[in-house]
């Protein structure tokens, strides 16, 4: 096999003692004859993969026990829809004008965010980073948040953009905060409790796509409207732990094979240290001349999507190609900005980010 | 490894060959160094994944040219609510009542679309096998159609009760057919022209659950309505060839792996071959005296899904105990139906009902 490095946005790069485990156990899990994928999703040896896995998340982020953990299917943008269906309700039942949600765009995905739910509700921008061109998260100062919002929408890592918050606002009123941490979760510590919902794709830090992650406080459940699926209505898939329709058994095995593989690892607070450092250690190549840029606010730099161009664009091609060569994978940028980008999640390991930042200075002719 | 046959009704067994394949794929596929699960969907690799699914698919079933091959999420449920969020908007866009959905309810499953379609249109059961406790299809003489519904939707076979329809309706004008095919696609030969839609979750007899198929025709594209997701939205999906958001990657390259192993044995119509000596050697036991007792009438009993009872109802856990003792798993009915059931998928082998069929015989002390 080649060692190569992938750098993928997502679908991204997983452990790979998860991989390994997983290619131990496809013909026979636990010497049960069958493969997990086999396995019918009421019999005892699924019901143990899930309650492990269930454990094992709420374990790592410290869930509170008035929290849910749901496992659905659509990913972040089945769920940019399936949120408003399951929260608008909770405010717009008894008032004469339609529920409002607020939103703060900071890039792509928040940007979606918006046009989404639209479909089920006034949106209200509170604050915006266009301006800007994305490159920092609007200070909650000058946010204009609607009274009486079903909820206030943030993306807290911008996927395309590379921009992270390193805040969590406090509101001052009951308004719950839906965060959808698709590409973060598991990376950073956070306060689970400070949020009403937390969702998020599996492609990036969790396990594979077409598994999605809802986290979700009581009482914002029984709120769906009544054009909302039963699929994805979060008080019917909570109250049939996930299994109200077949879930995707393979993705919660896997997910589940990740969560064991970071408790193993010190948990979250451990991630989020080798996080750091391998953030830094990026960035310090990008910053080191005018070669490379990041055009997101210092204080604002995800660390897990770090996007950047190259000064003289024109070598873009050549860049890619001598990183390939390299075994340097999946470095192009999002077709919707350009340039390349450069995932470091969870799996990415510092020996990864290291052979990067050795090409990068080697192609910028450092010494 | 344990010798095992199971007889789950889904998720459920998947061929020898595609779970070997998977697992010498899993860290490393085709020299690429990556494991499928951690490729971009947008990158040649998972590209030439997902084209070989597609191609393969529309040569096994003979998909006319003008028909797309979507691949979606949520399962048979939420594609309930899928289906008619794309279609009613076919005819009530200029109507001033709300469009009407037909309906055939021939047990479990065309039951749930009903409820879920009624979140959406008018809801009318044309026909309803409810009176004989769903052991046949109703025949289509009898069946009450609405003159300009939006579609007539099928559950062609139904997996809890084990009816199977023989026929494809003629209605002599142009409402669409919609058949929820999941328990049985790739099990027989079907003409895809008779219907507007073909629909069904990965788990029985394509590969792994968290994947939904769905086969539309061309001009029922562009009817959803405003309230679809548009991740649910077929025209946006089919737009993006499954792309548009993230496909649950790894489900595809698994269905592909199944579609290639059909192709390698011969086909649908080798495969249906298989599945009428399987399904005649089984419910041949069934019927050899009044011990065991399957209900369904002799011309609508499903090739996949063969649920049966004891005549003596005390015995059931020593026969379930008795079969998992032989290697015999998942035998055990569903929980709304009760008795026993055997789903003898494609990937059943022959030897597999022959095993069922020998204990049977032992425990109804035949000699």
């Amino acid at each position: 096999m080649t060692q190569i490095y992938n750098f993928s946005a997502g679908p991204a790069v997983l452990p790979k003692e998860v991989l390994q485990q997983a290619a131990a156990d496809m013909l026979d899990w636990h010497g049960s004859g069958m493969s997990v994928m086999e396995m019918s999703h009421r019999g005892p040896e699924f019901i143990s993969i899930y309650e492990a896995a269930v454990r094992d998340l709420r374990l790592l982020l410290n869930v509170p026990a008035n929290y849910k953990i749901l496992f659905l299917q659509g990913g972040g943008l089945g769920e940019n829809a399936i949120v408003p269906m399951n929260l608008v309700g909770r405010v717009s039942a008894s008032a004469t004008t339609p529920a409002a949600i607020d939103f703060v765009h900071t890039g792509s995905w928040s940007g979606k965010s918006v046009k989404e739910a639209a479909r089920y509700a006034n949106v209200n921008v509170a604050a915006s980073g266009e301006a800007g061109r994305f490159t920092s998260v609007p200070p909650q100062s000058e946010w204009k948040l609607t009274p009486g919002a079903a909820y206030l929408h943030l993306c807290t890592n911008e996927t395309i953009d590379g921009v992270e918050y390193n805040f969590v606002p406090e509101l001052g009123d009951d308004t719950p905060i839906v965060a959808d941490m698709s590409s973060h979760i598991l990376s950073r510590v956070i306060d689970v409790s400070k949020y009403g919902v937390i969702f998020g794709g599996a492609q990036k830090n969790i396990g594979p796509a077409g598994l999605t992650l809802v986290i979700v406080r009581d009482d914002l459940l029984g709120h769906a409207l009544p054009i909302c699926p039963s699929a994805f209505d979060w008080s019917i898939v909570a109250a049939h732990d996930s299994m109200y329709n077949t879930p995707p058994t393979y993705g919660i095995y896997i997910a589940g094979l990740v969560f064991a593989h970071v408790l193993r690892q010190g948990g979250v607070a451990a991630m989020e240290q080798r996080n750091i450092a391998k953030a830094e250690l990026l960035y310090a190549a990008l910053d080191a001349d005018d070669f490379y840029q990041n055009r997101v606010e210092k204080d604002c730099r995800s660390r897990m999507n770090v996007p950047f161009y190259l000064r003289d664009e024109t070598l873009n091609d050549k860049f890619l190609a001598g990183a390939k060569a390299r075994g340097l994978l999946q470095l192009k940028g999002h077709k919707s900005v350009g340039g390349m980008r450069a995932s470091i999640y969870n799996a990415m390991l510092i020996e990864g980010v290291q052979a990067l930042v050795d090409y990068l200075n080697e192609f910028a002719g450092r010494k």
